[in-house]
């Protein structure tokens, strides 16, 4: 991330994916706030681009990451049409789990979260091993510990 | 609650408020899961009943919770058509906040989650003090353990 | 449906089903109106239970019915906490596909809604016939006309 | 639209407005196909820009555009991860309301809706008039048809 997009969301800390996007009337409640799960939904979005970057795939027959759980934490409120920074990368690892953070921007932190990953083999339900590259990966370019 | 019903979704616990539902559609994802935001929504409407049957209100010049933090568990996924039980109660509070915790249960324990709830005027933006008689039901009904 | 259901949602014409709904947070925007796609999800689990309840199932290897086309008339806006009843029934019917009528009412319409479903065998992705007790139901029960 | 863009997509006509877009997770349902409801959000985003873009607020006390009715037809199903083009135009308008038209493109046509739009005052709940500029734009960029 470059210094001026840093600057413009006010991001802290190092990440390893971020992709700027505009709140949505249909992520925004009565109180003309972002209701609290769009936020997790975003989030969503941005673990899947993580994980199709790392080389992994969405199929019934392959290996996917399964929510085990989640920590989220609303700093301030986003609102409708906000131009805010999203970003993600992994904390930590273990055989066949990984610690995602996430978190959203705009003059500073505006909720960040952090997902517990389960990687499941879809045609089995049975836990499969993180692929020595994606291991790489989340050591190298994420910065995340290896906990095994 | 009564044992039937609590032998009928396995429940544990004592908790203040519950109701049935059935999966929607709407709420499971390509793999046939409940998608993981689809359970926090559910718990919101579990927050609202329970704001509301405890004397709160929603309105743009009156006091209400938002949603602070929060920790959510997926201990086993639900799918299309299940019929489940949501579940809620109050396990702290302090003078202007108060912890909730919600499950869904099927057979057990399929997701649970503990809110921390700010209650703030929403004309002022400013942290509200819990009404004395909703203090006295968190205390008395839910249980719920002052930490004042 | 009888007659005091009726009067308290000022419900016109005959339906074959019916369910109250008291609206969500979750389908209310900034607005306070309920959100224009939140009635289509309603609608929705309108015609999963008409399709379940007529005998039909949801699985890959079964026919299912999919939308092919949709008219809304968006009468008065719904809101908040809005006690509501949907309702639903067959208007006509084909081979393979069949005409959906909902509507969402409170003192009178809310929202109307007119769907074109086709069968489709999801094995084979092709159009399947509907069988002929469904047929029966739709002409006999929800008074729907036979266009073939 | 450039030549490029409309061959990638396969787009038919001429348009005011124009977005790529990725399917996304939240979007797709059971059978991993975009959920009708989902395609309505998308439009309603292109409904927000092309407001905006034409000199448009979203406010409590300025005009807005409500969706009177809405028409949708489902041609092919998107699915998850689909690269895709929201396209979005005026066809026609009167004093206070106008009819939008959108598509969702990938190989041709997967979607298209139309939306006649009623521009309300936030503040009386009344018709407003569209303006001058707006119904200019309506006219020679969008090739609209004055109905007045």
């Amino acid at each position: 991330m470059d210094a001026t997009l840093r600057d413009r969301f006010d991001v802290e800390g190092q990440w390893a994916l971020w992709r700027e996007h505009t709140i949505r009337w249909a992520e925004c409640d009565i109180y003309a706030h972002v209701n609290h799960a769009a936020y997790l939904t975003l989030f969503e979005d941005m673990r899947i681009e993580w994980w199709l970057g790392a080389g992994g795939t969405f199929a019934p027959d392959a290996p996917g990451p399964v929510v085990g759980s989640l920590e989220v934490k609303y700093h301030r409120p986003g609102h409708f049409r906000d131009g805010v920074l999203l970003t993600a990368r992994t904390a930590s690892f273990r055989r066949s789990s990984f610690v995602h953070q996430y978190a959203m921007w705009r003059d500073g932190l505006l909720c960040s979260a952090r997902a517990l990953c389960v990687v499941i083999d879809n045609a089995t339900g049975r836990k499969a091993e993180i692929t020595e590259p994606m291991r790489r990966l989340m050591a190298d370019r994420d910065g995340a510990v290896a906990e095994v």
